[in-house]
């Protein structure tokens, strides 16, 4: 039997209880708060190497083969919006993970937690469509499990994949990865994702549904890498959309991201949406949008490379890393004026993914 | 980009939706429901290889280097018990899990799955817990995900955890392997998991509380293996207990799996709380148990080996496998007469892991 090292049971708990109780939906919501809850209290007690990359996903190295390996549960609702639905997001979600590793996701896992009474025939609906973008993102969904918790303790489905990738490059992708110079691709309009849930929540309408960018990207990062494009890092933009991607990754390299605030496309129908719910669509949660940090040699390369997928039409360079403001995201809007674009505190949008 | 085979999203619901046009709790229960759900819809959608096997886990073989994948969500009420809490089970359960697929379990990944409001402190004693059964299994969790649920739409907290373990043997371990004459080897007593949550809810009061027989395998059945005992299929007895095990390990190896009824053992405080409550010790989840299928040769050894171990000082040989009623597990009474074991239809007991 494997010795037990003694655990102290009697630590006291290392999120601040006075001032959080409670876990808030906040806690859940991509922002400071949930920074938090990780940092002081899952990387307190499960601290090791592969986690305290603070990736994405974990990189594993059994006896010389280089995986990846990460995890995602999904909550959104309603289950089916304009785009895609649970399904499909929790199949993306996953691959798109491994994809930020700069591994090639192969196997997927689905965990289903049923509430008892959801028609059979929405569960139905929600497995092709799972295996539908499996298909498409060319990995197979090799296990699972099914759990039904009694009417009123769930919320119709939440889905919990978790996936395993093969590393085929050598080069060192993640956040510390980071250098200064490095250019920052964007690979398409944000905050179509986010806004494709709260528009058909709050029933605005428009001519045409705002609908959620929900894509696989590994074909694009497979193919930058194949191309030999210096990528530093990778980080796809789930919740906290872009301000927050950049932020945690500006947090763990020290270093300034600086973006030109004209450079990020948004979409005409996702900015009015926004302004009318009031949300900064640099918040707002995307599920088929990466940022890659290259080295400014390869920038043009890699936009034409991203380009050339459904998913990465409107890719495009948006600034640069620097040096001056370690830890910072600055944002320079087209008079030259720079802000500082920080963190969220609170859940900007509950249960978008 | 990948090319997408049509899928025909027109196929119809292959669960029969006249009989079940919702999910009910007994389609997680571990049973015959669950089983139909399982084979009708999510084999038919995801169907390849590696769920094929019907395993616990999916081997996968990324180059030569042979892994296990696993994945199950808890959704136990109460979140602590006597004996164990949904920390310690939802590392134990994936670890067990992957040992059952002859692998050494290595990492770990983790799903929060939270309902707003939970008190921070409970989450910090869950964490605690299962940093502390990852010690103990020798496995690291290495990544990670949380998702808030607005109050009134999850149940305190549900835990998903998937694993990547090492196939450290040659041996083709799962049920399509078991022979006829194998020897039926089980670790320990019977229904300690399932009837500790059960006197817990319903209050029954015994001297000494029963206390669940959540444990890590895997050292066990590393040592099994590292000593060469011709091991053919192994399996862990959560949900729906021994009978179901053996029931699916015969319905995949079309073979009989006769078992000596005096040759299981069970506690007498189980065995009592079984009888007030009205359950089926054989059929009473556990989550530190396991039944192993060896060569008969073997079966001595493999027995002391087990007994070396804290959770199976109780092992034994309780039975046999023959052709004579393919896919059926028998039950032979002390008198010599033998009843047909089957799978339960509906939900025994309700989450219970």
């Amino acid at each position: 039997m494997t010795d037990v090292p003694p655990t102290d049971f009697t630590l006291s708990c290392p999120v601040p209880i006075s001032r959080y109780p409670h876990v808030t939906l906040a806690h859940g919501g991509g922002g400071r708060l949930m920074n938090q809850l990780i940092e002081q209290m899952f990387v307190t007690a499960f601290g090791n190497d592969a986690l305290n990359d603070r990736h994405d996903g974990a990189r594993l190295d059994p006896a010389g083969r280089r995986l990846a390996f990460s995890t995602d549960s999904y909550v959104v609702r309603p289950l089916f919006f304009p785009g895609s639905d649970i399904g499909a997001l929790a199949v993306n979600g996953t691959v798109n993970d491994l994809a930020m590793c700069g591994a090639r996701p192969r196997w997927l896992s689905t965990g289903f937690i049923i509430e008892e009474g959801l028609p059979m025939e929405t569960l139905w609906r929600v497995v092709q469509s799972m295996q539908h973008a499996a298909l498409a993102a060319d990995v197979r969904i090799v296990t699972g499990d099914t759990k039904v918790v009694d009417k009123g303790k769930g919320d119709g489905l939440f889905i919990n994949t978790a996936g395993v990738g093969v590393l085929e490059t050598d080069r060192d992708i993640r956040p510390a990865a980071v250098q200064a110079g490095d250019a920052v691709i964007l690979s398409g309009d944000v905050g179509r994702h986010g806004m494709a849930i709260m528009s058909m929540r709050e029933g605005l309408e428009f001519e045409s549904p705002i609908e959620s960018d929900c894509a696989p990207l590994a074909a694009m990062v497979g193919d930058l890498l194949e191309a030999g494009v210096e990528v530093h890092c990778l980080r796809d933009l789930t919740r906290g959309g872009l301000a927050s991607a950049l932020n945690e990754i500006a947090g763990t390299a020290q270093l300034q991201v600086d973006i030109a605030e004209a450079a990020v496309p948004v979409d005409d129908a996702v900015r009015g949406a926004c302004e009318i719910l009031g949300f900064d669509p640099l918040y707002v949660a995307n599920e088929g949008r990466l940022v890659a940090f290259v080295a400014p040699a390869d920038a043009d390369r890699a936009v034409a490379i991203l380009r050339k997928h459904d998913a990465g039409v409107a890719a495009c360079r948006i600034g640069e890393v620097k040096t001056e403001m370690p830890g910072r995201v600055t944002l320079r809007s087209q008079i030259g004026a720079a802000r500082i674009l920080d963190l969220l505190s609170g859940e900007q949008l509950p249960r978008i993914c």
